[in-house]
């Protein structure tokens, strides 16, 4: 075996620690959190296990290994998700429905997949494209790490018996300082900058004009939502949406995804089990309807994904740049790519999800991977603490339907300044 | 210990027998198969074998044992079916979005029952009623030994995996002899007789009148069913029942539930697997709709439930009674409790599921076992293939709803003597 | 015009009668009530119009008339119900999307084909095949009249305007007398008798072995009904099938389909608008989950069909019958044609509906009169007050889905005598 | 009576002929077509000619004029649409069950209304609140007469009886031109300007960086879509949004809403009853999924709102401005409200309909009347045939949801100048 060159001996790094990672979320669920679905959008954990390793045999072995033979012909349809230009595939819903393969069937298949790409990487034949398609298909198993996270929140929330991830004890929160930042009017450059990897949805880097804003640098807790749930104001249509009016009515909505009320005090259910509201906690697991009802409630709103993304690339280098507030002088802000942030919660934004200025989708395979899903869908920014460390970017766009919660979701507000 | 009475240690013996079964036939499941429920009517086999075992803690130990503890107080809402009386139950579609508690814990409350029981029958403190409930669970779990195979047969059937239960090899049927038999007019008695167990819908004997009819004395097969298939019989609106039709057409029914057609051949999954469809053999998971459009295309009709019944228990005593067959001499016929039957499939009748006359619901917990269900429901006689050997009896009435299909049901033609 | 032969002649006057019947009932109505179909199983009224001159197009003029041309070709799709052997037809659910034909337009369509079916008759050329089909043809235009009622109520009740059908005043009810008749355990014959008319469904006339029954003589009342409100019995398990309990749950039933609670009074919606629920009067629009649920909370039980009629042909020739209550010489019951009663409500009976012993459906075009519909529904006898008057009889067999109230269903309660 | 002002004789003359206007539109409607509602999103014509009533009712009558009793205290619920400030309303899918009230008490109510409305206005007592939602009420029953004619269309296109709207005859089409217009990059002003009426959504004017894109002058034709049809596009996922590809396929969705396919030859359904397909006429009635695969198909995409408004702005005045082309410079274009376009279809834009920067909903009582919509939705821009003719705006933001095709909506294709 000869020397690799750095970036392939890079991503041979990477590639073998996701796939730890991905390994080691699962590593507190028995045998049986592995194979249910209460709801459509949640998958069987054992899904995503497969699924992430169907990707790697999909698009790199089948294309790049000669003569590659399947692990087994049949996986190519129960484990690919959407993509429908390499053929049939099992519907969502079903995923909960098979018992088969079993989750050691599944981990054999990783292995098997696994000592593959390896192979494959070590005989240092992986051209441009092979190598992009390894690259994205490690941050398609960290966005899979997240949903890994949202799934199994959900599945072990689902028991009637107690269930929880982690018997770890939680430290208090700390009460957030609420001030507001203001950035001034003028053209700003929005979208992926530099080299490192992003999706095909962050760019091309362009101009917005942006209007005189501010953005609370504070998140929403659950104690602010507590007072809004107090006011009633899910009873009060004033401040919804009128789909979101229909959503909480038709399902009875009276609180966030994962709250419950027992004998006077508030719960919230956590990867930690049922824990008394902290209320010094960000809200987390709400819907875009609740979302933007809270902001009407508060007479704010929600921030542009435009207006979010300058502000998260501004919580590094804003004090080097004081020129940014001055209506006067609009100019071009670039964003700073590193990210000291630890962010907490995934915000909505107001933006609707769609393609930016002359957007390209990825040729080839992976066409189908973010343009075919710009329809009803919300933008969310800033990651949230289940998202892996070295995966998020300020340009990153998330995005999920307005009525969807199970995703962590949370509220930073924003106003004009006129 | 002393020495129990003859009935209880009988009783003692069947339940371990029991209980050993239903273990043994999920004996071929992986874990993972425990777990699904790919249709609401489809129950999870752990569940099975949590509610068998809930059924002799909540009727029996929590009744009849002083101070009994429960051994998961949270079990009693878990794998209470559907029996108000006793206090609020999970949902039937909710049994599959539930991992816990695991199979393990399944198993452990399993034999934790089974020690408290069998200490309960060793000190014969087993009053009347106790033993009355012991037996009646022990039939109950019987049920669910059937049940456990419809529902195991499904949900590997849903694997997009090739699955089975079982790979033994099948030897094919033979060609059934087509004869008819006929019974006189008259009155017959119709019911459970005799002091075995029997469920509460069995009773009491009554007189029926009964006009001159005719039975076939084979079940009609895969071949006569093919035949029906291929007169394009599923398109054609005078063989159904206007719900029939609707059903066919709303989901586009196009063979028995299990049939498949591929290549050019027709395909039966079974518990062996995916076997090219044996001509010869039974027709079985059908629905009402498909029995009763068959009878019509043949110009005949399924039975009554009297009329198999007193078919039934003919089968074996009819040539010591020759008179039964002369109308002029109507008589109470007297069925034979002895089964020497091998059946195969459970038969529709076009009896709808009422109670008898003079019927009583049995007294007490169980009195929601069979009166609740009496409704939109047919009755099937005969017992199958997977019917527990000393489980039925020729009085048993079984019940589905019109279109369900997932049990070992058939066909066996009946027509009038006029 | 020669002289038409008796029974011709009276089917004319029969005919005319009842056509002109159907209109008037219709009088009261403004153009736009005739159109609206506020559920599936309400019919607008501008279709029974049609539909019931269809019937004598389609099954005489189109057969037995030379050379006929129908009226609109289109008609044969929109007005036929759902007899499929005479092609296919429009979906019952889409009757009320359809504005055209206006009422105009089915006024003419119906004069249209009086002129020509008077025709028909008067020119005596009706063989016997066509003289049955036109008094089935009144007979089904009669059952018509009473869903004309039904759904005119249901119409009417829609409309968030106070609507009523009629002005007039009602005097009070007066408190019934409850007292029970009792019938011996032998053979009675059940079904049609003799040579009038009557639907396939009542035939043939056939034995039926009876135990021992009593029925109440009075129907019950609102306020009877009142007091298991009252005690909850919506919110009690124990009373109701299990289907029953799911469908009080799923749609919040609370009370009988016209009444409703306004400021502490209870109020019924009828064809003489909203007025005060009236104690006295008989109950009716309830479901069949709700008689059963009521009877089991009295400990007594709804009658089977073959007890109520046998109760209903007594009710006029039992006095002259005193040995028809002694056990010992069962004999067969005739039940008496002529009928003084003045029927309210149908009564719901237990008796899901069946096909008698050696039942035969009509032969040719009305074949699928009554056959098909054998299935998941529950027989009511008795006939009620918007029953016309020459069309009902005691064998008559009317059927219902278990969920179904618009029409006039009431209770009759009925126990053994053991 | 004294002289008006000139603003209120206006309005005043403007009022009385948008009232008689929608009373034209329903002349050729026959009393039945008013009262169905076949699919929830189709009201009743009557319920349109009441709401627009209700309109100056609630709004100006109940509020400006003293001691005002209403016409009817019930019209007050059955009128409101969906304003949740001013009391619970009907809900939407009942509208077609209500028979009452009926058309003449409705056209009643409008003369009533009327007759208050001329006499407040007459009075001169008109404050600019009540003149600002006079003219207000006037361009909502503008809006109204549009969806009455897409209403009429859909309604009389269920009706199985050949329905048209108008006997007039047609001319064809002439083959449009097709070229494109190209648009350079830089600062654009959008949104209303000016002092005329506008509604809150389209404001405030705002400055938005636009890249040089060209916009096609001629919408897509019949002939054209044909084309896409003929290619299976249909049946072809990668040209399709997942929601779309979803759609297609749930529904069963394989020609525009009104095309239909009859022996051999493509028809549309028009308000001239049901035409030849007219391969020059411009494509209407597509949803947003059909428009966003035809453009994939093309290669090309759909406009922006924003392009355009800046292309439709620029119809009249672009020769006048050539440096508008000039990337080098770009500038604040001023969209000239004279509009001389005869616009055919509303146009899909890839814009989901969100609110303009520095966006505020109306005060008081009209703040519901676009806000509360602005999720799930994209914008449709120019107008349309049935438009009224002083209604429409350049600036105009028209708004369906993805799968909605029953207004007048079609595609105009653009392109990124790169």
């Amino acid at each position: 075996m000869t020397i690799l060159n750095n970036h392939i001996q890079q991503l041979l790094t990477r590639y073998l620690a996701v796939r730890q990672t991905t390994v080691d979320i699962c590593k507190p669920l028995q045998n049986e959190d592995f194979v249910v679905q209460p709801v459509a959008e949640v998958s069987p954990p054992k899904w995503h296990l497969a699924h992430t390793t169907w990707f790697f045999e999909e698009f790199i072995l089948c294309k790049f290994q000669k003569n590659y033979v399947r692990f087994n012909p049949q996986y190519s349809k129960l484990f690919n998700s959407y993509y429908k230009s390499v053929g049939i595939h099992t519907a969502q819903p079903n995923r909960g429905n098979l018992s088969r393969p079993t989750v050691n069937e599944i981990d054999e298949y990783r292995a098997n997949i696994d000592a593959q790409i390896i192979k494959l990487i070590s005989d240092h034949t992986l051209c441009d494209e092979a190598a992009f398609l390894l690259e994205t298909g490690i941050h398609h198993e960290q966005q899979h790490q997240e949903l890994l996270f949202m799934d199994i929140k959900y599945i072990l929330s689902c028991n009637e018996l107690e269930t929880c991830y982690s018997t770890a004890e939680l430290s208090h929160a700390h009460t957030p300082q609420s001030s507001w930042k203001t950035f001034g009017e003028g053209l700003y450059a929005i979208g992926h900058d530099g080299e490192n990897f992003s999706y095909d949805n962050e760019q091309p880097r362009h101009k917005n004009y942006q209007y005189a804003f501010s953005v609370c640098e504070s998140v929403v807790t659950n104690g602010e939502f507590l007072a809004f749930l107090q006011d009633n104001a899910y009873y009060k249509a004033q401040y919804w949406l009128s789909d979101g009016w229909n959503w909480v009515n038709q399902y009875q909505i009276k609180c966030p995804l994962y709250w419950s009320y027992v004998d006077g005090k508030w719960y919230e259910y956590t990867l930690y089990g049922l824990l008394p509201l902290d209320l010094n906690n960000p809200l987390v697991h709400i819907s875009y309807f609740e979302a933007d009802a809270f902001a009407n409630w508060k007479n704010l709103r929600l921030p542009t994904e435009s207006e979010l993304e300058i502000y998260l690339s501004s919580t590094q280098n804003m004090r080097s740049d004081p020129k940014l507030n001055t209506i006067s002088s609009p100019k071009i802000y670039h964003p700073n790519a590193a990210n000291a942030l630890s962010p907490q919660v995934w915000c909505w934004t107001r933006s609707q999800y769609s393609p930016y200025p002359q957007y390209k989708a990825f040729d080839g395979a992976l066409n189908e991977y973010n343009g075919k899903f710009m329809c009803n869908q919300f933008v969310l920014r800033g990651g949230c603490i289940v998202t892996p460390d070295n995966h998020y970017r300020h340009s990153y766009r998330n995005f999920y339907q307005a009525q969807q919660r199970w995703m962590f979701s949370g509220i930073r507000l924003a106003k004009d300044i006129i």
